[in-house]
């Protein structure tokens, strides 16, 4: 369905970057989750620019809701969530030379050049804010299922955040977080990378990781729709985010059978395992421990320094210098986008399984 | 959609671990393609355990093509292979006792205690089977279009094999591998692992590379049906498969994003990357080069040490031994299935982009 | 997804009229419900051809379950059912003329002559076999959940059935009747009409009236996928049929909105519809009233008269005189099928609705 | 997928009756196709009321493009439209007493009291305006590939319109008819039996005939997505549509098969088919004919009489008596709406067999 993900709980994403307006369309979801306005607005608010780490492209994001609610709450048909771009400057993008690591060039592929070019368009980062505005509806109605989503970053270049140690307490604290880490120091160094970057008119990437804790044992399924193949399908459409990893992942490699495995055992009536190396997840589908996933996120493709690109209408080799407004790290922004796309997936999963109504349980 | 993956070209799974057969539908894709019988028996020869480093249960795969071909040649319809399953011994397992890393507490929580648990019934990576049969039609029908697909052992516990040099080369020598690395002495090395860990009782995962070569600029979607997005929710099914990165993955965050960058160039009259970071694939959509990601394959779940698990009807702790026949690693034999779940879900993005009769160039 | 229909319950169909098997994959049907092998062999009779008003091509239709049973009862994973082709005299047909009124010429326009063109293939009647195999365990796990699914003749050519008066007595007397109607009178008239049409060496159509009684309100989309949508979506793959209309249907152009309105009432505490002109259905949503829908079922095509053809190798006019064996009628055996493709679909949507535990109300 | 139909061109439809706007999105249309506003604004003004047939509620329908159009052709990204509502009287409206005839009951019974209930709010055929919008840029893509569609009221109550002689000439009579017929005669006797109903406080329905031209031989699928079950489960989302007929349809049942088989022979080198009974479609796949296919629209449901009615609140029965402003036809109104998803359908088919770039012949 191209720009529509999800089966029972869907969304529909639209809008270019230098367009009017940005928005989506999020269908299916139960009736009756209250629509907090402030909630929306402080998730806007996280993905936002901040200061010398940021583009100075700033949206205030005063989002409008044009469907789907009434009297504060969804009524279950199609809720649609219209964003204004209002700081646009059209002229520091060219056509004819696409921009290395962007989907300039794939864009033109595939659409034969009738794609509004202007600021990435479709491809734009700017259409996440879509995303988590009505990420937080799905965050709220997961939320009132004793469901929770946090998101931090793991690592930035060479400086790494503190592992998580107890859940509760630990996506608490990155709730409110601009910069998102567990570790106060890991921030100060962070930041100190990213400025340095900026400084360099270069750009860094790194390592988000999430944690989703409440969820019940028995969603996902055995083939192609299991729930580390669901999430990854809808997380790599952020933009950047170029590896996913369930888990200990890359480094179950690294570790004999013995140790990977994790043990079963029994805690207050309860099957839990001793340990967590398969991040929640076994055979596609979830055994009640906290899920556990980490994004490889690449740096910024914005950078300040001579590329090599192609004039489209010539082509010939030239030499491209980008000015204008960009992002030294998206990181720390991503995270919030992470949560979100997170979140509408796992309500699509809960309600293939438990049926529509499964998020009131008023209902 | 669950056991069915792809919208215009797709994959029905079926079957279980000691059933009497399992099997797969293949769908939608074009008519008129030669189905070589021989090299599906190749395909399915490369995924059969061979000697100490892999199981006893040698299954023959003694295929049988139900429906869908005639006179040699796909007709465009449901085309079924069934595969017998003859080397079962049901006794090896117990039902009450979940083994650590499979799926058999996930199924108990999933299907309640009716699922078919002999073997890991529907859950067993038995079933992959079925789909290394029909993938090799689609590797088939890719080849006739002048693209090609090949993975090999990058990583095993420590031991790497060299990198790609010449694609065209490469994939070659991959082929007919029966243990898929490009330097022989990684080979040797790999193996010495896998047999010492054998003897242990104990197992060993690692790391698959795939390249695939030839795949047009376009295809893909910018939002969710990324390349990406579909390839890794459809390879995250395979059993053990625990991560997947693109490109560089994982290691992008290391860069600078004026490093990470692949520049254009003009290369006979083609607009080509300098270099492949980004894995061929940008916002989403192939740019022409060399399609390149890694799976992360765990250590085979199975091992021979005494493990924590819960008896399911007491609630009690238990310990487990395993005894029966098992593989001290699988990631020599699931590379067959990395490629036919790579080249069936590119099937299906190809016939959504260029229609149902791509794959037939004489239609 | 083309031969695969339903969103959390799915069927896929595969086989072609004259090869080995022909059969039908069932995903996603709750776990634990009895799979009851003597009603699936009743379903199936009902659909074989009796006597002098059908075929003389009769199959036994020996069926195998290959996969999703274990100790009697569905698994929750795919349920694959095979069923051979053994009475099959390919030597009747031929490829070059197609016969009209059949999909002969669409076949060979979609599939560029690489269809499997014997006996109709793929396109046959044959394949309906395995819906009602499929079928006949949609219905076992509705009737666990109290509802019922009934269809009769109510008009062959102009000889008319009796109208349904108590859903409950009606829907019993059709259970087990070959020939299905609720006024003997009317069985006694159809059949001399069908053993006339069948003397002349022609054929005739008729309109097959379903009921279905005990789903719950509330099931069904307000667009796109609405009750009569999902259903005519399924309902329109059974070859033959032409037309389908919900409630009172086309007769509703000539009522005034006074009278085609169904008034409201409380029964026994509970809203129900004075009148039914609507079918069950409001605005795409079950209303908790009987489902009552019409398929206009055409003439079987193979007729042994003069045609007129085309002989696609020469492109010359032709005249075709069928020989072999054919059905005068379909619609008596028509209606299991009808039955079955409505059992399938309301178990999808009731899954959608209600979760995938829906149809055991032991769990 | 709900809200949500088309697996390569999709639609979204979002909005209620009595919110501040409604709209669409359209997703998957061939980059490059010119978006003619004014042809847009002509859609909508045949679905407007008009006059004494219509209700006083009339809507400027001041549409807006928000994303998708770039320099006037569509961008091959998602395409929405807002449309805004401005003539709004809710007080006309009242939650606790459902009307009969319409979705109030059912939308209570799936939405539990959390639906927008003013003036239908997601039900209401305020909706189709959406789709007439997105429909008219289907209805110009099909149109640059010598696809043509049009609808006339073929029947209204006991007035009939005249059949299609010549398709090309009678397609064009209908182009910019306001009120859709053939035969000027039956336009004055229907618009006097709608003007007599409105009189009565009542309404009437009819049926709308759809013809459509230039479609290639070999679309659509053998089993489930069929050419007449994809159209179905799209037309069957028009409120109001009860039945749909294909070919000759019910009239079928009428004949013996050797007439209702329509003999192939030969015209200028291309097959045609000597009769049209089956209405384009032999096996659910276009042969190459016109489409031909009648849909049955039920008499609008609000009239100005006592009817029966249920206090939601109390669970007593009550008189209801409507006020306000109501059609009492829609079938003029309608075929506009029949046209578009159409079209829309169409797109959608045509994309999954030729591919995403098919309906731009310059690509």
């Amino acid at each position: 369905m191209k720009n529509t993900f999800g089966r029972s709980v869907a969304v529909t994403l639209f809008g270019e970057s230098h367009g009017k307006e940005i928005g989506a369309v999020l269908d299916g979801l139960a009736p009756g989750i209250f629509v907090d306005e402030d909630f929306i607005r402080h998730q806007l608010s996280l993905r936002r620019p901040n200061g010398r780490i940021s583009t100075a492209r700033v949206e205030m994001d005063e989002f409008r809701i044009v469907s789907g609610v009434f009297e504060g709450k969804t009524t279950g048909t199609p809720l649609c969530i219209l964003i204004p771009n209002t700081n646009v400057r059209s002229q520091d993008y060219e056509k004819t030379l696409p921009r290395p690591g962007h989907a300039d060039y794939t864009a033109e592929c595939k659409y034969h050049g009738f794609q509004d070019w202007r600021g990435g368009g479709h491809f734009s980062g700017r259409i996440t804010a879509a995303l988590v505005a009505v990420g937080a509806i799905a965050i709220s109605a997961l939320r009132q299922n004793g469901i929770e989503i946090g998101t931090h970053i793991s690592r930035l270049s060479t400086v790494c955040d503190r592992e998580f140690q107890n859940y509760e307490t630990d996506l608490e604290i990155l709730l409110d977080a601009t910069f998102p880490v567990l570790d106060a120091d890991a921030e100060e160094k962070m930041r100190a990378v990213i400025e340095k970057a900026a400084a360099e008119g270069d750009s860094v990437g790194g390592v988000l990781e999430t944690a989703v804790i409440g969820l019940p044992a028995g969603v996902g399924e055995p083939w192609f729709d299991t729930v580390e193949g669901v999430l990854s399908h809808a997380l790599f459409s952020i933009p950047a985010v170029k590896g996913i990893e369930f888990g200990d992942g890359f480094a179950l490699c690294d570790m004999m059978g013995s140790e990977a495995n994790d043990g079963l055992s029994v805690q207050n009536g309860k099957v839990i395992t001793t340990t967590n190396h398969n991040g929640g997840v076994n055979g596609g589908i979830t055994n009640g421990m906290p899920i556990l996933f980490r994004c490889a996120v690449k740096p910024t493709p914005s950078v300040f320094k001579e590329q090599e690109s192609v004039n489209l209408r010539t082509l010939q080799n030239e030499t491209l210098l980008l000015h204008g407004r960009h992002d030294p790290a998206i990181i720390h922004r991503a995270r919030v986008v992470v949560d979100s796309v997170t979140a509408l997936t796992l309500c699509d999963l809960l309600a293939l399984r438990y049926g529509t109504d499964f998020f009131n349980s008023a209902l």
